[in-house]
């Protein structure tokens, strides 16, 4: 071969090996907050060289149908109820109501919440998967299209099912599925120590709080098997063969990148094929806009406050945020405040309103000694990853164990909305900027966070092409999976070991009454 | 600061931040194969810059007391139980005798040499910390070394007692516990899919399998509690606060650097700080001495096989060695056998029999094509590692496992050595050597087995230098250590639900009866 022969040859390597792991990869994302993280990891795939196909409803809110790093199909149910921001305007009134409420009664109305809650989400997801299904075209066209495997948050399962139709490597960014934490799925969970979700529990119980524990477990399970299965049981049974049931299909993906990291969440159990990618967002700060940067340093010694409530949650109730705004109005501090409501009247001239904030960037500057956030996955991390000391504002969902988790670990306040006064919002956010415990707390915090072998963001990509060069990653798969649960636990063997030492003592029994009844007959008669 | 004063100041900063991860380690190692894989550790641990002190008795076979790469504190008790190749060499010849019993025989004579077992092994750990803790003079000069962690191999407690002593910071290189694989003792096992040790099961059991599982399971326990934990009871008493138990203490390890892969290993559940470190002691081969890469060349077409049966056991009973010596002149390959008895007079021209082997770089040699072995977790490791199908001669401890492993993933055949036959051997080594699925199947295994984002090796130093940057890993410490078992299994929960329904039922059962004495007084008289 001469040498432009040895350029070509050596040029087309390349190009194989660079191929080599390219896949054509299927997402099924979330909306929302679920969106935000997804396409952190999207736009890295997109850079890896993949091929990316986002599947969306014609009304999603964030995910758009036209992007330069994916293509989308586009999905237009019949019927399918709103999931708008009205909803968890609704949401958010309703948790300010049950926060008021004695902690029994709390607790009874949370659970009709949230079974009202699953059953409007899974049943948007159920009408996505039918009108996907129903479609043949479609079908035959995501047939034709040999992807190499789906990506998808299975918070609700509609990726998964159709994952599971099309019979493609399933890889999760997960960190709720069905009615809990996605460890609950696949994991072992024991009540004893691994704190249910909303409980506010420690991973150390006492006696009363393991059996709460014990009951919301049961809670759980019970709103998987009698609220969220039969919503999806006719759709099983038409489009899927007789053995096929939700959860196996859930419990079965490949590689489940759950969005933990363990400078955050208790130790408890896990799987193999579990790989914990928290915090994978973050990254070092970009500089800021210059009028925010002037802003930030015109906060001189004392430094910037920076709030946030996360993309679902636009405002707080009118008197929440007056009681808010004036307790910042008393501060030495700036504060730069996302918010899109009217201007409270109490807003002090340190406080700067914004529609929108770069909040890993304003949170990984140095100016900023606080982080006034709701708690959700997302900023939490960055709080931790930038090693910013948290008052939380929890509203809904997971925010409140969020906020805990960072409490019990000194790195955070929490605050009760629902009973909120302008002191005592001031005492807590003053005692965040002024006790430097917390900023220690949470920086060492950052530092476990930090000290990882891999890059979360890294590891989620590797383990994603992973799942494209084996095919799959089914030796991880564990075989409890479709073990029923009286198996499981070994209930049948106990079962079967009482009726044996049954059998026994009935025999020797028996054996004995009759060798008695032998040898003394007539003793009986006298 | 002139220029000399910033070089100085640069040098220092270097010095500095070499010196930053470096730390003192004590090592407390199992002797034979495990010295071997630490060995490993412990030249990357001192090539980057740590200082290593070896603990080891002055009866040890393998653990030398003078090394380029450590210094060694030599413990010699007074009265200890010898550890030699003659122990090993009878626990063969009882194997063998073992392996011709009935199945139910066989399972209750092993759990007596088990048991017989553990009390020489653990007898003699008690008594190297017993020795340890009885000189005062040493423990002070352990002390104040200042030492930032302990790495050990737990298989047998003595280390583990020694850093619990001393407080200090505790990593493991693991691969069994007490009485089994050490998952069981950190982490949830539910034997109704996790197969226990020595159990040759799968990780699907039927109905019978699972029963048989979950009483080895039980035995495991048994042995445990009433065999291995009254050893050390006299010693904790004397040493340790009133509230520290060993098993606790052997649970808390900071980090758990664990000898497998899921390539081999069957998925089951895990823990956060257990790493897998599987064919962590594997590199690609290094060229052989000339004389046996010149026999290894002159196999021609027809390729090598390699036979060892690791470092304990010299060789197997005359009669036995007749038959695969016989066996190995029949076939085309050549053979390069690790012997060190008596020369068979069976032995063929094709077969170089030699003192010591080097294992790793003749496996990865492209001329050998099968690997017979007695089923040792590093052999069968460098088996995966460079793919070479193995014939699997198991004689004690875990070997039946471990080959049972590559067998059910179609990459290794076991042989029964105690009815071994010429013909029988000779089939086995031909199918493996004929057959391309074998070879294909273990080379998916290697496959997977190197596709990590780390190599296990790096991963293993990382941890280790994790836990001396971060003085532990407390944070990654399961809450379950120390709860007792019912409060584990909320027992204890589930017989105050019982006890609460029961007063309820009798309360009203005793309301009621009250309102009807009440209400019919007069209906019981008549």
């Amino acid at each position: 071969m001469g040498v432009p022969g040895k350029l070509i040859f050596a040029v087309a390597c390349l190009f194989l090996a660079d191929r080599f792991y390219c896949g054509e990869i299927l997402v099924f994302p979330e909306d929302g907050s679920h969106w935000v993280n997804m396409m952190v990891i999207l736009k890295q795939l997109h850079s890896n060289g993949h091929t990316l196909t986002v599947v969306r409803s014609a009304r999603s809110l964030y995910i758009q149908e036209r992007s330069s790093f994916y293509t989308s199909i586009t999905i237009n149910p019949s019927q399918m109820e709103d999931i708008g921001s009205g909803l968890f305007d609704a949401l958010l009134i309703r948790s300010l109501e049950l926060r008021t409420m004695s902690p029994l009664w709390r607790f009874i109305e949370q659970q009709k919440d949230i079974t009202a809650i699953l059953k409007t989400f899974h049943g948007v997801a159920h009408q996505m998967i039918c009108t996907i299904l129903e479609d043949t075209l479609l079908i035959n066209r995501l047939h034709s299209a040999k992807f190499d495997m789906m990506l998808t948050d299975p918070a609700f399962p509609a990726g998964v099912l159709l994952a599971n139709y099309l019979h493609l490597p399933l890889v999760y960014n997960v960190r709720w599925l069905n009615a809990g934490d996605a460890h609950m799925a696949i994991a072992p969970s024991p009540p004893s120590y691994v704190p249910t979700y909303n409980s506010l529990f420690h991973d150390r119980m006492g006696f009363i709080e393991r059996a709460e524990n014990l009951l919301r477990y049961l809670v759980i399970r019970f709103q998987e098997n009698f609220v969220i299965l039969p919503i999806y049981s006719n759709l099983l049974a038409r489009y899927f063969p007789s053995d096929f049931d939700l959860l196996s299909m859930q419990q079965s993906a490949d590689i489940w990148l759950l969005r933990v990291d363990f400078a955050f969440e208790f130790p408890r159990p896990t799987m193999p094929n579990i790989i914990y990618i928290g915090g994978f967002q973050c990254q070092p700060p970009q500089p800021l806009p210059a009028d925010l940067e002037s802003f930030m340093q015109s906060s001189g010694e004392h430094g910037v406050v920076v709030m946030s409530l996360g993309v679902m949650v636009a405002a707080l109730p009118m008197e929440i945020t007056e009681i808010i705004a004036d307790a910042f109005a008393q501060i030495p501090q700036k504060v730069v405040w996302r918010y899109m409501g009217e201007r409270p009247s109490t807003l002090g001239n340190n406080t700067l309103l914004v529609d929108w904030l770069p909040q890993n960037d304003l949170l990984g500057h140095p100016k900023t000694h606080a982080f006034v956030s709701h708690g959700g996955t997302n900023g939490i991390y960055e709080a931790i990853y930038h090693g910013v000391p948290v008052v939380g504002l929890p509203l809904m969902f997971d925010q409140f164990d969020n906020i805990h988790r960072l409490e019990t670990r000194g790195a955070a306040r929490l605050v009760e909305v629902a009973t909120l006064t302008s002191e005592g919002f001031k005492e807590a956010l003053l005692d965040i900027l002024q006790n430097p415990s917390y900023r220690q707390s949470i920086q060492k915090l950052s530092r476990l966070h930090k000290d990882q072998p891999i890059s979360p963001l890294n590891n989620a990509i590797f383990w994603i092409e992973y799942v494209i060069r084996n095919k799959g990653a089914g030796h991880l798969r564990s075989q409890a999976i479709g073990l029923p649960w009286y198996s499981y636990y070994c209930m049948d063997i106990f079962v079967f070991f009482l009726a044996l030492a049954f059998t026994i003592v009935w025999t020797a029994f028996t054996f004995c009454r009759l060798i008695c009844f032998r040898g003394s007959p007539k003793k009986k008669v006298e």
